[in-house]
């Protein structure tokens, strides 16, 4: 009976997420034109679908995995627009739909783009359903990586690791230390150490399956263009649509339900102007919308810290 | 491979709850005598245990259900216990050990008391393993409720009934209503319409498996103290431990990782001083650690609201 709530928790928040809400809004505004026909992967309550809708979308077909589709059917309903909608509980690859559509949207990004291992289905999707002049909505996404300072890594850390109550606590530390994060914690320009880099970028309209339907890995090399505390990496995302300004996950960005997918070292390490930092990051599919993180830091001239979020949870 | 991390980051707010740390710990070294063997029921990451071990104890099993046994087994070895803690990952009623007990502990109470469905088991272990003369930690937990004024409840209610974007969300008005909520939010004095009514109280060295293994029904009846405005319900419990002060998690009482258990009205509601308010209240076990409830509140002669977390559910 918990299920429903969990999955209305995580609706509520990206409902209330009003960058996400308006950047989808604005560029299906833009996109759907009346009469068109609209796909919508991963539909949630289908308020993207509504909004597709109130574009004048004759038909919208609103695919939704999970059981938060008989929430989407009562918000369609409650909205008069059951003739134009259709939700659709299952999953995209089972299903058929009666026509091609000229437009294929979805909110297929994790905290770092490809985390939610929607892209390879949202590829397929394309190749089946959407007509040869049809829009993508979002047409790209890129995912960003800097190396960072955030003080509550470190405090976490460090309180684990003060004994507290006379228990030796290095266990909990040593497995917070392999846990990415999505956290709402800001990062200012003050913390970003490194000019942030891009680990990969996806381009809706001609990425392939094989591109698709992988590990996504990056190697990168920065260098400290200041001196001081290095905590963690942190990672987002920009999403860019038609003819429509970027959502952007972006530290400078405002504030999404998102926040920053985050990834801490053993401990923080005081960084010299100049010093080489390599970053080595894997992000692995395991079950639908999860993934397996792996990341390395090298930090100059000390030793390597590799964290891997799959061995922890095996140990432990 | 989310679970482990799920669990973790549970077991991460318990360790951080200073109140519920220190009000164990002091009744851990009050109770246990150097010697003594003692069953630590829903061991957790095992600090209680450790407590234990810390305080004299010769022996103590250490039962935990979930993967978490891992990390304490961790813990445990880490702190140089293994020969006195025995970590046992299963179900408290298929575990067989080799002696009766001096101390039974467990950390059973759910945000309202019962609802983690662990009185039940606990009375089956003291029933089979406490030795006639063997101490309970705690003793008794009793479960207290108010007609509360919370606005966050109010403004959340609004913002899904105010059809953003052009956006009928009554739908998650609705479901919102019937949600039972863990919340932070604090309960000041003035926000209190009636002194607080005891729900239940059990006391662990009396209560018969019949008073456990149950649904947890009461009908309750207040009058408005003063003119305010009602939002919802707020539960919590008080549990108190052999020659120590009380574990409250009162709105009065310092903040714990338990917070409040709040149930809403449909809507804010005013209420002149003076006014009947009639609560009913359900706690039905559904899996372990989690409840099904029903409540229905009577506010002078409006009718009455009727919310039931399965209803919604099902329907959603």
């Amino acid at each position: 009976m918990i299920e429903p709530y969990t999955q209305l928790s995580l609706h509520r928040w990206m409902l209330l997420d009003e960058v996400r809400n308006e950047a989808y809004r604005k560029a299906i505004v833009a996109a759907v034109k009346p009469g068109d026909v609209v796909l919508d992967m991963g539909a949630g309550t289908g308020i993207l679908s509504i909004f597709a809708a109130q574009a004048g979308a004759r038909k919208v077909y609103a695919v939704e995995r999970t059981g938060i589709a008989a929430v989407a059917r009562k918000m369609v309903a409650r909205n008069g627009l059951a003739d134009r909608i259709e939700i659709i509980e299952g999953n995209l690859e089972d299903i058929d739909l009666p026509e091609k559509v000229d437009v294929l949207m979805s909110e297929w990004m994790g905290g770092l783009g490809v985390d939610e291992n929607m892209l390879a289905p949202f590829v397929m999707a394309r190749n089946r359903w959407l007509k040869p002049t049809g829009k993508i909505l979002p047409e790209r996404v890129t995912a960003f990586l800097a190396p960072v300072w955030m003080r509550f890594f470190d405090d976490d850390l460090n309180h684990w690791r003060k004994t507290p109550h006379g228990v030796d606590m290095n266990v909990i530390a040593e497995i917070t230390a392999h846990e990415p994060l999505m956290t709402q914690h800001p990062i200012g320009p003050e913390d970003i150490l490194s000019t942030p880099q891009q680990m990969w970028s996806h381009d809706a309209y001609t990425c392939s399956l094989q591109e698709a339907d992988r590990s996504f890995q990056t190697k990168l090399s920065f260098v400290a263009e200041r001196s001081g505390k290095l905590s963690n990496v942190a990672t987002w995302f920009e999403a860019t649509f038609f003819e429509s300004a970027l959502l952007s996950t972006a530290p400078d960005a405002p504030q999404t339900h998102w926040g920053r997918f985050v990834f801490p070292l053993d401990r923080a390490v005081d960084v010299e102007k100049g010093t080489r930092i390599d970053v080595e990051f894997h992000c692995d599919p395991s079950s639908p919308g999860s993934c397996e993180f792996f990341w390395s830091v090298k930090i100059g001239d000390l030793p390597v810290e590799k964290h891997d979020s799959r061995g922890v949870a095996r140990e432990a």
